[in-house]
């Protein structure tokens, strides 16, 4: 293990935490917060801490697999621990688990919270929670990789253990422009968005709040109602971005070199069969709960977007909606986005190798003698990627009831239990029940925050780098 | 595909049904009752058309794996269409819906009743339900094949799609003999309980029915209040035998052979372990709900042995317990008995492959040049059992949700949907809500009923024989 690198790379994310932190610092100082202070505290522990780490460089910069899963899975909790820090310090949050959560919420994109009055917050800390959405959607590392020489060419295995899905496609050859890349469609989108938004009406703080956060796959609101006092055409530009940013953004690459056919791949057609399908259904089952059939379909495809993308925002109390409507969020909650976007859940990929490797089995069942593969876009998908899929949905259904288990010590309902788990597991936000739409997880015991934060970085870390920090032989010589 | 071979075996299952019913038939003699002539009437039914199917034997003898899986679910439909004639022609049932979903459940050893009032039903239609359960235990093929001879000497496809579990252990080289072995070592048990069942002062009627029930760990009993207004004595009786039918039968056999160590496989002790853990933190958890505490771990031992053996008998309304009890309930819900008994669910040794599997991938992470097996009892697992255990999880839980999604399409809460589906797939019979352990399953529409009778038989066959049906390409010459 070279822990040397590992140390570094850690001084590296203070380094860049205290750069992120500027953007709510500039914000108190325009609004003139108080809260300012307990910014530039932070700031100035990040850069310490930081700057000590980074200072003696590793003479060995060789990074193995193991090396990619801890680096990850640590970046992530210091970028945490860290980042909880202003909310903690300036008093917004009553403990420091809470702050914890709330900032875990952001940098995971679950978008789940523990504030009851976000209207009571300053500016500073609404700006921080989105920014860190936005952050946290596209990958701090990958963010690093972009801009700062890591280690000797080899960040194959960092990109490959914070990005989403099965498997990483680059888009060039180089690691490094393939991040570049990524981060350029990214701010792309999200100035878009912005944009959008400001012709919409917003004001420029919360239309860059919003950007943000729907940018993420978020889905923390500057308003206590979410979404839901926002114009139609708020809600409407919300509802496409989120569903955009559910899309793999290799498809985006595509579209940009203008080879548009190869941009449908069979993710993003299924990704979209199954977000029309879920509107059609929800629409027709919750119709009666709107006005106009216009109005239904407005409100049920903005909560379709909102969870399959994982970013939680809300119009409407879904909550309230027959048993059929709330089974299909339900479900949708865990197929989650496509790979290679910012949503999380268990990606539309890993469902389709899933159902694939689901066929051939019973295709050998009755042809026991051919062979068979599974292939997805006529390319056959290597072996060790369809058997690490099918372990990875075996291990995400343990984690998961594991953690409703351990939910379950308080003694609240098993829907309350058990879509908190399902909600921060994929990085959603709301569930149902006591943690609906319109409420929030302030009363959770501190202990089941601990679970719902280890959840919410498992599931946008995907098990593994969290699961790799607790394998014995991860720390073996 | 050799259909002459498949109505051929069909045929034997309406005869053996014909003679399975001449228990319900005795009993509605001894207790002159009036419902004799409903089964009087299939038992011609059955005769007639079974005689036809038989009439004609087949030239070629030769059953290859499709074949193997299309003959148990096709025998395991046709058993409940004509199983379940009775209770409809004595009008003891509602509607012939009402009736198959009674005899799916009996057969598939769900217990899942749709009856408001069994005590209001003839002696010859309970012994019937309980001894459904039995033959439905240990698999009504394992049985013809005990006694018939079926084919050319290849009948492994059959057994593999009708046992439980991932990979079926032959005890002896003839199948023939080790389809006899585990039926003798089945009513040798069923015995012994029935015998301890008459000295706790059961009736001979009482005692026959509980020791079916628990035999096949089916669930059905002679009382509305199930097991709840019988002794002690009997109730820790009926907890003892609900566990040994829940181990690998193989394990008995060991064990007769005088090869006691090798009994005890991971397997077995991992069932042990869990049930063991299981007990220990529901008595902890609802102990308020107690008197004394042996009372608490008396009725919490029940609890648990029903639950994981999927027997589904009740001595409390276990609905009433605090989260933590309710959803360890659910959990051993899904992970069910050892393969190769009587019970359901997916199965401890799955389970065990499901876990070695994420700690080999783990591995893999770690070392990624490495080569690493998954064992069990030190014996490497074949790797093509460990794809089909992963494949098999995957495809349960997907059969899983959508069943929940038709479930839903009935206005009910989703604890009721969820543990409807979870009590019928893992063939246990109650769940949890209005489906809880003091109410029925007679409320929902016939679409639900269907949808569940699907899951019963999809649950007992182990998903793959069912789904072959749907497959294309099981039906290409």
């Amino acid at each position: 293990m070279n822990f040397r690198m590992i140390t570094n790379i850690l001084g590296w994310i203070l380094i860049f935490e205290a750069g992120f932190m500027t953007v709510p610092t500039l914000t108190a100082l325009i609004y003139s917060e108080s809260v300012v202070w307990a910014y530039l505290i932070t700031i100035a522990i990040c850069l310490l801490l930081g700057f000590i780490l980074v200072w003696k460089k590793p003479r060995n910069k060789t990074l193995y697999s193991r090396e990619g899963f801890v680096i990850v899975s640590l970046s992530w909790i210091v970028l945490s621990i860290f980042g909880a820090l202003p909310l903690y310090i300036s008093g917004e949050t009553p403990t420091y688990i809470d702050a914890l959560f709330e900032t875990v919420s952001g940098f995971t994109t679950t978008g789940a919270s523990i504030l009851s009055d976000v209207e009571a917050i300053s500016h500073a800390s609404l700006m921080w929670r989105s920014f860190t959405h936005w952050v946290g959607g596209m990958g701090v590392l990958v963010f690093i990789m972009a801009f700062v020489p890591l280690s000797g060419g080899n960040n194959l295995h960092i990109m490959k253990a914070e990005s989403p899905g099965p498997s990483v496609s680059k888009l060039v050859p180089r690691i490094k422009t393939t991040a570049l890349i990524l981060y350029l469609i990214y701010i792309a989108l999200t100035l878009i968005e912005f944009i959008l938004l400001l012709c919409g009406g917003m004001s420029i703080f919360e239309a860059l709040n919003t950007a943000f956060a729907t940018a993420g796959t978020g889905g923390f609101s500057v308003r206590s109602t979410s979404l839901a006092e926002y114009s139609s055409y708020i809600q409407i530009v919300v509802t496409v971005f989120m569903l955009l940013f559910s899309i793999n953004f290799a498809s985006f690459y595509l579209i940009l070199l203008g080879r548009v056919k190869e941009a449908f791949t069979t993710e993003v057609v299924t990704f979209l069969g199954i977000v029309a399908s879920a509107i059609t259904v929800i629409t027709l089952n919750a119709r009666g709960f709107f006005d106009t059939v216009g109005d239904a379909i407005k409100h049920v495809a903005f909560t379709v977007a909102s969870i399959i993308s994982t970013t939680g925002f809300a119009t409407v109390d879904f909550d309230k909606w027959p048993a059929l409507s709330k089974a299909c969020l339900v479900l949708i909650t865990f197929i989650g986005a496509c790979a290679g976007s910012t949503g999380g859940g268990l990606k539309v990929s890993r469902v389709i190798i899933g159902v694939k490797s689901i066929a051939k089995e019973l295709y050998l069942l009755v042809h026991p003698k051919q062979v068979k593969k599974v292939t997805i876009d006529k390319v056959p998908v290597e072996s060790e990627v369809v058997r690490a899929t099918n372990v990875y949905m075996v291990c995400y259904v343990i984690v998961f009831a594991v953690s409703v288990l351990l939910v379950s010590i308080e003694n609240y309902g098993l829907v309350t239990n058990f879509t908190a788990v399902a909600a921060t597991i994929n990085n959603i936000g709301p569930g149902l029940e006591l943690v609906g739409p319109t409420a929030n997880f302030a009363f959770f015991s501190p202990f089941t925050k601990i679970v719902l934060i280890f959840d919410m970085i498992a599931g946008r870390l995907e098990l593994f780098p969290m699961l790799v920090l607790f394998f014995p032989g991860t720390w073996k010589k």
